[in-house]
């Protein structure tokens, strides 16, 4: 969605001057049924609903309501957002100063993705839940916060890439039920603690693409790749994880704008996946019902488009058209009473699982206030997330750097990330409390000595001569910059630009120690990595309010680096084999597509799991690990599974944990993330290169210790995807492999009949 | 290139604290016979070079340049900009408040070129020169300004159309001597008044398309586009305007970078044009040194790069490659001494031309003051040209508006120009006396009610309402939109969006009368053409400080419109048939190219030269024009030209000047603009549709009256251009057209052999 403030006719006073809750002690409603905290949530809800004329509900259904003064409903603004922290969006407010002017600013997903991490990834969304009860109670924030975007990065050049956790489904899939756990407040809590809206349903992950914007792109799918990849994170949020609410995307799916497809709105969304919790509502991303009518023509008035919107099962539209229009389209008979009825019933449903209509004494999370905000302990965290997620993608020996005692060591900082701020915080960002640059950092340190060299121009030589007197004047020299991506438009290129190649060619000239911090998104390393001047390259990415901090912490070995990429470096001549509408993910010879993901290409710069440490481990399989069996019969699998305990025959354990055996071989204590891939010649053609199945993150190996991690598989580990994209267990050969590059191979068999574990359901005839 | 504030280690203190001429009386130089002005300027540029240390001259060859401080030279930038009035640049300083805090700031090329009237160029660069001499005087600029742009707008996707007149180039050739001769004192003064620069050599018309950058493009032109199209406004400023200096530009031509290449510097430039004057220089474009090398890669060393620019004829350097690398270049034996010499003695010339070591009592120029500086009258012809260059483009009768007496009128202004101030001046602006937008203009005007409705939300609905409710409350409705193309890249759509689209026909159901200005650049204007809701579409363009004004008086009626387009309107998918980096204008079924510009497509949804206005006119050949004969010899064309007086044959008058009667059938007096195209089936093919060949504004023409325009043509009218480049006549039947749509037809006969009136110079084998 597009971040902008919103004014509408409907909007009323500023949320700061508003009631914060309705009165159910002495208002207008204290005798309805919604007040009365032992009815079910739906009769509440229900009962609040018999009381409001149509106006006033097609008044509901706007991001920024109105509420219902005349019952003493406040205003209130739906949209809120959280990606990584509470965040700058319209029903935020930040103070101008003192409390609620800020809150903790955590790296970007695709940093804290990084990590491999999913207590980690627990602990920060607790924080920033946390922090937006506090900001609620200020009167400072809603309730329903529209994170996470849960959209794989498919392709490099996404805008919004950053936002995500990466590419890999198993990886986004166990990342965001982490998450949503600690912004509900676990799962299926008495009072939700907030509202997270899982975005953007479905097959969304371009902006504007040469032209072409979100706003008319249709997106075409097949079955297979729907299932197997575009809609896995969203069958964890909606039917695993129990996420309150969904986002419908701007674009169309095979023809459809989705905010207005009963096939997936309720097909799949609701029948499928058993998403019918009474707090369940779809809302729609930022005028998406304007763009299927003005970008998508896909009705001929604007009645119809709202119409087959309330239809097909989106309750909520950030935007005006609903407002405006459900009006008419009432009047014009275009849908029933029942429609627009049952849509306020589940937005306020929502409101009432999370105590809106109930007394603070009752609600866990009413007394939370500014102390609790920004804590040292969450700035430690922050910290941490960042420490946890920068990947070592080069090092010649001299990370990490020993600096002489006796003497202070000058470094010379140089690039446009060197002393960036706000930049490191990425996009959907909100206030941070403080914001350290590498180039801050490192003037705190004792012992270092700092020549701030600039950005270094590009395209022109503006400020070249700068940036190479300072690395002149220097011991070590760190350049810092990379490429972003926004929300405006995707990247066109994934490559360092020719002038920046030069300046750091030239500057690397000098033969001083150079670590190159690759910034932002990936970009190709390929010049870097081949250039023997340039000592080290880190990939920082959006580190957050403490990037700098982190950064510098690992350049210095008080952290040893244990990150791993989430996505695929690729090579800069990528994106010119690949369209950036070509959605389909397997390789194909007649389009030229090379394929798509670690899952199906393999010519990296550096691979997907890719990162390096301060010391050397070894991976194994453990002797005794996955029990003595290594062959299984498939039938036998999906029978012993127990359905009372395991909804979806998916979900059900395969065989014991599997354990690996990790060993510091090394004399410098780190972090090992230990990652399992499934591969082998089973299920349809193209077989992918590898599928990762589990990770755990191990922490602290200390020099010449071992631990073993515990990785829990699934028959859905084992399942792959036919073209109508039912999962299926097929007879064959197996391989586990261990980290990457591959340390260590486990093989056993599946016999037996193929057999379908989840149907997918079918779109219907167009 | 790119604006942006320089900063080297050559850069002394700020102008504003440097001596601003050379001490001639008492300093250093003073026995130097650079400092003779009864020398001439050869010699002095000689005798002062003479006097340099090599490391001395590798300096001053670089756009921010350190002067000889040990010589008393002072320091100098000679990056000035003045596109349509001075211009904020790294040469020049405007103050915070007071005196030189502000210039006049004239509409955009683009705008003027749509008046078609040299007379308004001439006079608005004598302003500009007048102004840039009182900031110069006043140590706020420099003398070198490297305006204008002017490459062929052939595209329009081109991020940087609107810097220049249009897309023909007869237009250009036309409005470029108009322009140079205002800005530097007329043709051969005794002082340049400044230098002007004609940018950028040669075939640049292209920013960013896709990720494909201006520093890295390679342009494939054949000789027959490059002498017919590219080349021609070239031609114009070295050979008949008499221009200072020229910009080589970022792109390659046909594999070589333009700053690095001796066939168009030497061969073409220098030798077929004869560019000889003293004072004749070549710069780059801002690093284009450091792109051929970063970006082109068209030189293994840094060395070598410069040295091979420097070769071939680039005497300037803007950036510091020069400074930094010429040094290792001549140490490496890669230049010779007589080529840096020959680089800083042309360079020197150019400021001894301009009086640089000059008294003041000599120089004409040297009194001008802040007085000079955005006078009465200089505002007075901002208004003008943006009255003169706005297009009435569709008309149901609606304008202009008769408004009732007796009490007020309510406008509602809507969009995101409705209330532009400085994205009136389009870019490479100065800093304004005065903005004033459409709604402020309006405010200004007794009898008016003004109604604000916002910008109204495009991609979102956000402030729908707002603008909405501002139509409905209003009687009159002005929706003033656009898009700009930026230097940052090129247009990605050439179409109106569906949120706009949707939002004005949501308004206009109003069915008040709605007014459309289509401001910055051409967007297909189909949808709002084919609404009958919508009663007048007028293109505004970039219409500089008093644009409001403009807009305002030809709606009510004050000023009649009379502009024509410069470009052709071309429908939204024309993009979609042609790639951006496809330099061929003659259309290709191979290639699919559809053809460029109105020479050679024809579908356009409007096209070149077109323009209503409050009248109808009639345009016909008079009776008596063009002499008797009907048919002529090519060989006595071309052997009765008069050679002492016209250098080139294709100068040489045609015939007797064509004369158009006009007349007025209305009765609203009204400028009117004379078109004169040829068309026919001679010369090679494909044959043009047609090309222009004169034109003349008549002004003020009464209704019920007639005037006549004389349009003058020369045998370069008749020429066409064969696959070598050569300009030639060929034998054959030829028709003259008036008027877009034509109105009448003149038709003639040439016989003879083919002859060429100009060798094209070839490119040597590489």
């Amino acid at each position: 969605m597009v971040r902008a403030s919103v004014t509408t006719q409907v909007l009323l006073a500023g949320a700061a001057s508003a009631a914060l809750f309705p009165d159910c002690q002495n208002g207008p409603l204290s005798n309805n049924t919604v007040c009365d905290p032992t009815a079910s949530v739906t009769e509440r809800a229900q009962a609040f609903v018999a009381a409001l004329t149509n106006e006033e509900k097609f008044n509901l259904t706007g991001s920024t309501s109105p509420g219902v003064p005349r019952l003493g409903v406040p205003s209130y603004i739906w949209w809120n957002e959280a990606l990584h922290g509470v965040a700058s969006s319209p029903g935020v407010d930040f103070a101008d100063e003192g409390d609620y002017s800020y809150a903790t600013s955590f790296p970007q997903p695709i940093v804290m993705g990084a990590a491999f991490d999913d207590a980690l990834i627990n602990a920060v969304a607790t924080v920033v839940s946390t922090e937006a009860r506090a900001f609620n109670n200020a009167n400072r924030s809603g309730l329903d916060f529209w994170t996470p975007n849960i959209n794989p990065y498919k392709d490099p050049r996404w805008g919004r890439g950053q936002e995500t956790p990466g590419e890999d489904t198993y990886h986004l899939r166990s990342y965001v039920a982490a998450l949503i756990d600690g912004l509900q407040g676990g799962k299926n809590p008495e009072y939700l603690k907030v509202v997270a809206t899982c975005k953007h349903f479905v097959a969304y992950d371009m902006e504007n693409w040469h032209g072409v914007q979100r706003y008319e792109f249709d997106a075409q799918v097949t079955p297979q790749d729907l299932s197997e990849y575009y809609m896995q994170p969203f069958q964890t949020c909606a039917r695993d994880a129990g996420v309150a609410s969904i986002m419908c995307s701007y674009n169309a799916l095979n023809g459809l704008p989705t905010c207005l497809d009963p096939y997936i709105l309720q097909d799949v969304l609701r029948d499928h996946w058993n998403w019918t919790a009474p707090e369940n509502y779809v809302t729609t991303d930022c005028d998406s019902l304007q763009s299927a009518f003005g970008y998508q023509h896909y009705a001929d008035t604007r009645a119809q488009t709202v119409a087959d919107a309330l239809i097909a099962g989106t309750e909520l539209n950030c935007g005006t058209y609903y407002q405006r229009h459900l009006g008419e389209a009432f009047t014009q008979g275009l849908f029933e009473q029942s429609d627009i009825d049952q849509a306020v019933v589940k937005l306020y449903s929502a409101l009432i699982r999370l105590g809106y209509f109930d007394s603070a004494s009752s609600v866990p999370y009413r007394s939370l206030g500014f102390g609790d905000v920004a804590t040292p302990e969450s700035g430690a965290l922050a910290l941490k997330a960042a420490e946890e997620g920068i990947v070592l993608l080069k090092n010649d020996g001299t990370l990490p750097l020993s600096l002489p005692s006796g003497r202070n060591t000058t470094f010379a900082f140089i690039g446009n990330w060197a002393n960036a701020t706000e930049e490191m915080q990425g996009n959907y960002a909100g206030v941070a409390p403080y914001l350290n640059s590498p180039l801050q950092a490192a003037q705190k340190i004792a012992g270092i000595d700092t020549i701030y060299g600039g950005g270094g121009g590009d395209p022109t030589t503006d400020g070249w001569d700068d940036a190479y007197d300072a690395a002149a004047a220097a011991d070590i020299v760190i350049y810092a910059d990379g490429a972003s991506g926004d929300e405006s438009g995707d990247r066109n290129t994934i490559h360092w630009t020719g002038g920046k190649i030069d300046l750091v060619s030239w500057i690397a000239e000098l033969g001083k120690p150079m670590i190159v911090l690759s910034m932002g998104d990936q970009l190709d390393s390929s010049p870097f990595l081949s250039n023997p001047n340039i000592s080290a390259i880190m990939w920082g990415g959006y580190p957050g309010q403490d990037g700098g901090t982190a950064l510098m912490n690992i350049i210095l070995g008080k952290v040893a680096p244990a990150g791993r990429l989430p996505v695929t470096q690729y090579p800069g001549n990528y994106i010119n084999e690949i369209g950036m509408l070509d959605m389909n993910l397997r390789p194909n010879e007649t389009s030229g597509n090379p394929g798509r993901t670690y899952k199906w290409y393999d010519n990296a710069t550096i691979p997907f799991g890719y990162g390096l440490h301060y010391t050397n481990f070894t991976a194994s399989f453990t002797a005794s690990g996955n029990g003595s069996a290594s062959s299984y019969d498939i039938s036998e699998l999906v029978s012993s599974c127990d359905n009372a305990t395991y909804s979806y025959v998916d979900l059900c354990p395969f065989a014991d944990a599997v354990q690996v055996d990790v060993s510091n071989d090394g004399d410098v204590a780190s972090d090992f993330v230990t990652m399992l891939f499934i591969t082998g010649q089973y299920g349809p053609q193209p077989y992918p290169l590898k599928q990762l199945v589990a990770y755990q993150r191990l922490f602290n190996v200390a020099g010449g210790q071992s631990q073993t991690a515990n990785l829990n598989l699934t028959l859905g580990s084992l399942a792959r995807y036919d073209d109508m994209g039912n999962a299926v267990l097929y007879p064959g050969e197996y391989s586990l492999l261990v980290d990457v590059p591959t340390q260590a191979t486990y093989n056993f068999t599946l016999t037996g009949q193929e057999t379908v574990i989840d149907h997918w359901p079918q779109p219907k005839n167009r």
